[in-house]
């Protein structure tokens, strides 16, 4: 080879296949190997998102999590486990690498936005030409599904993980006029609780598999259950906040 | 016409022409009408994305904005010419979806967040049918260049206008683990003593013209001047913060 092969993380955008980007799909069409995440039992989310643009020769390389389910996310244990996985999936990226051949790692979303691709790119990207291609963020797939203006001008956006104290996110979900809250899961009862203590639940928006076929989404008020995957998120558009206040409604952005 | 003509406001990301969906090429070559917002003698950044990608034959609306530069953007004055301005806007791409012609506007990164195409949304997706096609932000274009890992696994990832008072970017610096601070221009010296007194400033990173062509970045403490166009932005990384803390690097964010 004249010129060392190139690792690639690919963002394939928040599960529409059509939300992939053109600069990914010639990423896809031009890797020697396609490389992705998977749960054990679970097909891969990003796989499914690009398999119709995949070659039919291409070689996959599917990096497999171990089963974690029975450690609390922040024991040693468990990090340990993690941390020896995303050691071994870097030794098996790097194999191609080293042969020459070029590895794009497909992520939903973003690379570089609570994408697993990070640990990769962190053991990585100091050794190999390194290239990281942007995608559509699962947030902005969850808002644009809605059609809910979300930010403007000067406001403050903050994006929440469910999974912080009740206190800690009604101080911050006050403090901000736009949010985003992922991670929800079993946590919604304490996101419902904080948004109301917040003054922020009247405009809160659930919203179910984003950018998927079966996507859902409804006034979080209006959810009768407290039953929410992982990966759903409320909504709290900063938009109909600044609605009230008439005189900066039409300050502009600048283009 | 069978089916009343639709409002698409469609997002084509951050400048690199690569960087547009597939979703959004094909509601370009769908529309009637493609129309962007456009200052007196600048051209439109958005048109300039998509230029390689528009029908020859297309009908183009160039909402051009008014000159306003003598206003101070919180004075009512301004206000109002403004709220004028995107009333006759959003006339005026009604005016072709009355007459049955599909009106797609394009918007630079993503149109619900930060972006001018929410003024016609807010007026016109009650009337007409409406659809938002996501695209990738400005900021994920820029850390995506520079190659920084932002957020991860619990982060607080938090965007924030320059504009703000120094003290409260100060105190939102500190509470937040990952952030990004826009619209710097004159801007920059007032956000560099804001993340040095939030202990941030060693990580901060600046960048210019994020996916062009002509882009730049540097350490913040690098940059020798402080002149900043009103678009650069300033990014501060998540990962270096949790790269310190080795017993949480590991965690997995779920494929």
């Amino acid at each position: 080879m004249s010129t060392p092969a190139r690792l690639i993380g690919v963002g394939v955008g928040p599960g529409d296949p059509e939300l992939i980007t053109l600069k990914a799909m010639r990423a896809l069409q031009e890797a020697d190997v396609v490389a992705h995440f998977a749960k054990a039992g679970n097909p891969s989310n990003a796989r499914a998102i690009v398999a119709r643009h995949l070659r039919a020769e291409v070689c996959e390389l599917e990096l497999r999590y171990p089963i974690t389910t029975e450690f609390p996310t922040d024991a040693p244990a468990y990090c340990n486990i993690m941390r020896e996985f995303y050691d071994a999936a870097a030794r098996s990226v790097g194999a191609h690498l080293d042969c020459g051949r070029g590895v794009a790692v497909i992520c939903e979303g973003d690379p570089l936005f609570y994408g697993s691709y990070m640990h990769l790119h962190v053991r990585l990207a100091e050794r190999y030409p390194t290239e990281v291609i942007a995608g559509v963020t699962g947030m902005s797939g969850c808002w644009s599904a809605v059609g809910t203006p979300m930010a403007q001008g000067n406001d403050v956006f903050t994006v929440l993980p469910a999974t912080l104290p009740q206190l800690e996110l009604e101080r911050r979900l006050a403090d901000a006029q736009s949010a985003v809250i992922m991670k929800l899961g079993r946590n919604l009862p304490k996101v419902r609780r904080a948004l109301d203590r917040a003054g922020r639940l009247a405009r809160a928006i659930y919203v179910e598999r984003g950018t998927m076929a079966n996507a859902a989404s409804m006034a979080l008020t209006a959810k009768a259950d407290d039953e929410a995957p992982y990966l759903a998120v409320v909504l709290v558009p900063g938009w109909e906040h600044r609605a009230t206040e008439k005189t900066t409604e039409a300050i502009s952005e600048g283009t």
